[in-house]
């Protein structure tokens, strides 16, 4: 390779590495102006204090990087999350749970670098404990601790890392987390294909838009790393700074590698040539050709991996979701093999990677006494992302979300009638119909029908002393507002047909 | 009252009180085993790290008074959880959802002597912060930090006790919360009222056997405590010492309110005479007649709002349900109104309590700065205790829980025909048949079949090399046994038929 080939290589890299980061510059407003609130009121909150008022004055927000979710977030929340669920359902997963804190013995060695981020409890007499970090340590520990040899299982749940919360970014310190693993001695790739066949199907059947599924394989960059003359003690700490790609320029993470790392000049150049190339399956063949890499074992079993793999993607219709990456790294220790991250390729989005994940086939092992380990491979889905993109996209559309699922309001036409609201209620209820009533006794009628069309209730019941003396109710359309009288016999009958 | 009565009101006082605690032996003695068996793994860990041990031995345990739920755990709760979540949107809740922790000052003052089972974080620089212990005081926080003036919603998630853990009586330090709650200014009861009724509606639909909702009032129990001539800043302390009575003798509770309340012997003794009363709506009308009681505003106030309560439960149809009963106390300092607690009244139950809750109108003005409250009453369902119940209902009648939704197994019958196996599954997943196949290449048909019996999946489809070449695939009922040969074109068509 020539001089000159290299450097147009390198400039190649730099020009083509940034244009990675893309971010929505409205979302991004409006959170950052969310976000700016909230540090003033801090500052506020903060002088006030040392103006010595009153110490009642609490201050009143939720702890730095989480935030409360309203009824309409959980409502879109709730609404992903079933989707999600059933695309895992659809995979014959079970689902387990698992303690939020750990021993904090479990966590520590896991995660390299990113161990500093770890929130640890106040040793109050008794265990060291720490939050969970991510679902995936946890469930090694669980299958090692129960000795479980095969499972196939989806958790949803939150996990917890002190970083500098940024969000505008969707970068949270208490955050969901959406996984599903196959832990098993199995033959080679099939669980892996179905990993990213999960992911394909989760991101379309979440209407997020134009997506691709990044692939790479850590034997591969194990090879590459070993080409390009890195230390195999420095394979883990290059990848991680190789994963930053994706926020930061080849010439960021280059000075990282060698200024951080302590890797040579020469060595940096050569890793950057070949983290500046991605394509389809074909990279696999023009990859054998590079006699260098071909040297190293690891190299060699990380192009049959990824052909084997891309021969399942084409059986399970996925190859026109993915993308062979030599750029992509992934963070975390744990990984041995195939490692994927999916992001989207939309225009007006740029919210980082919304799946990731890889097969980790030693971490059980480090929690059992005989090192005896259980093959995994899993995926976990970005889920606060995706919930960022779609509250962008329902508000831009003007989407209201209804936060309730109530079907009759009782309304009352005159006073004092509340206990007959109470009555009808009573026989709604016993039917199973979602139903609900002013708590005030007195309300006038406008304003119960009002709050009928502001929540979307379909149906509104009337009652007033004509429709009592009758053995009758007033029975509403909210949308259309036309109204007709029933006898009360026939009211659940006539709700059933309307619903 | 003479000295006699006096004495043999206390002497059926001691009898029974005592009679309200009833745990089911065999649960008891099938959950004290595992507890004890965590026990002495963990003495043994403890002695394989004194005897020196390698350090890479780690204790494989979660932590103190915390468990992992397996795939069948789950599947009994998810399902419990979705009967509960039903209920709640039944009556019109939307969701909301806080930190698992909160700033430590939020929690500060709000538990009175449970404080100190408040769990802490370490200060890692930054915030003090405090797992949330309940989701009323967050509930509250929510509703002041945003200026919330009405909502009713319900939230289901874990809170965090540093409890002396009996697992045996189904006690754990994290552990679900499932609560309901009516906030806003509204007239007397009527939220309240409804609360029993989604208590009682809830406790229907899971099935958990005879119930009764014991009622009590804040302001009632203030009048007693004052006609027995209790210093005012004495009554939170002494509701929390009879807030043992469901697992206390009353000479435990004596002993406890003479000797750490500080209070005399004859008004503690004038005490127990109170509550050792129960009963119906008639006990309203007898306590009228209670002269020294009626002196109290406080009594006559309570006694009014027991009255209303009594009137609305009647209207919605649980008066069969509530016992009025005064030794109700709740442990909780910022209770104000009526307080409840559902118990189980089978054979064969003893969990205590499996749902609580009351009226709690100042806890939201203790976060705003000019003491503006929110008036608020709420039900929190006992989950942990009603999983045991169903649990061990499930076990004894011998019901097996399905763990996964699968449709379709795909199975083959001969070796190498793994990828045709993929294939089918891709269709079928397209088609949205929840499907799976076994992730080894070549598998036995049989252990293929077994498979699918224990795993309880409905149907089995099977493709050899035979039907390859005819188009065709074998499709097997499960449970009979019986197979038909079905073109690959009518596939689906016939799996959703037979669904």
């Amino acid at each position: 390779m020539t001089g000159s080939f290299v450097m147009l290589c390198l400039m190649w890299t730099n020009a083509l590495l940034p244009a990675r980061k893309y971010y929505h510059a409205s979302m991004l407003s409006r959170l950052k102006i969310a976000e700016e609130v909230t540090k003033l009121l801090e500052l506020k909150a903060q002088l006030g204090e040392k103006n010595g008022e009153a110490p009642s004055k609490l201050l009143l927000k939720t702890p730095k990087g989480t935030r409360d979710y309203g009824p309409e977030q959980m409502a879109l929340r709730l609404t992903v999350l079933d989707k999600i669920i059933a695309v895992f359902k659809k995979h014959g997963a079970e689902t387990i749970d698992t303690p939020i804190f750990e021993r904090k013995e479990v966590l520590t060695g896991k995660y390299g670098e990113d161990s500093k981020l770890i929130y640890d409890l106040k040793d109050q007499g008794g265990e060291i404990l720490s939050l969970r970090y991510d679902l995936t340590v946890p469930f090694a520990r669980y299958l090692a601790m129960g000795k479980i040899s095969s499972i196939k299982r989806y958790h949803i749940a939150k996990v917890y890392r002190r970083d500098n919360p940024s969000t505008t970014r969707g970068r949270y310190r208490e955050f969901y987390q959406c996984d599903f693993d196959i832990a098993g001695q199995y033959d080679p790739m099939i669980p892996d294909a179905e990993c990213i066949r999960i992911i394909s199907e989760a991101l379309q059947s979440l209407d997020v838009g134009p997506y691709t599924i990044r692939l790479n394989h850590r034997l591969l960059l194990d090879g590459i790393f070993a080409a390009c003359g890195v230390p195999s003690n420095k394979f883990r700490a290059v990848c991680s700074a190789i994963d930053k790609l994706d926020k930061n320029s080849w010439s960021e993470v280059k000075k990282e590698i060698i200024e951080e790392k302590g890797l040579d000049e020469s060595s940096t150049d050569k890793i950057g040539i070949y983290v500046s190339r991605f394509g389809g399956i074909e990279l696999i063949s023009e990859l054998r050709k590079d006699s260098e890499l071909m040297k190293y074992e690891s190299a060699t079993k990380g192009l049959e991996s990824m052909e084997l793999l891309y021969k399942y993607c084409n059986i399970l219709q996925v190859t026109d979701k993915v993308t062979f990456d030599l750029s992509l790294a992934r963070g975390l220790d744990y990984y041995t093999g195939v490692i994927f991250e999916a992001i989207l390729i939309g225009d007006d989005v740029g919210v980082g990677s919304v799946a990731g994940g890889g097969r980790y086939d030693n971490l059980v092992g480090m929690f059992d006494s005989k090192h005896k380990s259980i093959p995994c491979v899993g995926l976990s889905l970005g889920v606060e992302r995706i919930f960022n993109v779609l509250e962008t996209k329902l508000n831009k559309e003007g989407v209201k979300t209804r936060t309730t699922e109530v079907e009759v309001f009782v309304a009352t036409a005159q006073k004092n009638l509340h206990e007959e609201r109470m009555k009808l209620l009573s026989i709604l209820w016993d039917a199973g119909v979602k139903a609900e009533q002013s708590y005030k006794r007195n309300v006038k009628l406008l304003a119960q029908l009002q709050y009928c069309e502001e929540s979307g209730i379909p149906l509104a019941i009337i009652i007033g002393e004509g429709e009592l003396a009758r053995g009758e109710v007033t029975l509403r359309d909210v949308v259309s507002r036309t109204e007709i009288s029933i006898p009360r016999a026939h009211l659940i009958e006539e709700i059933r047909k309307r619903l």
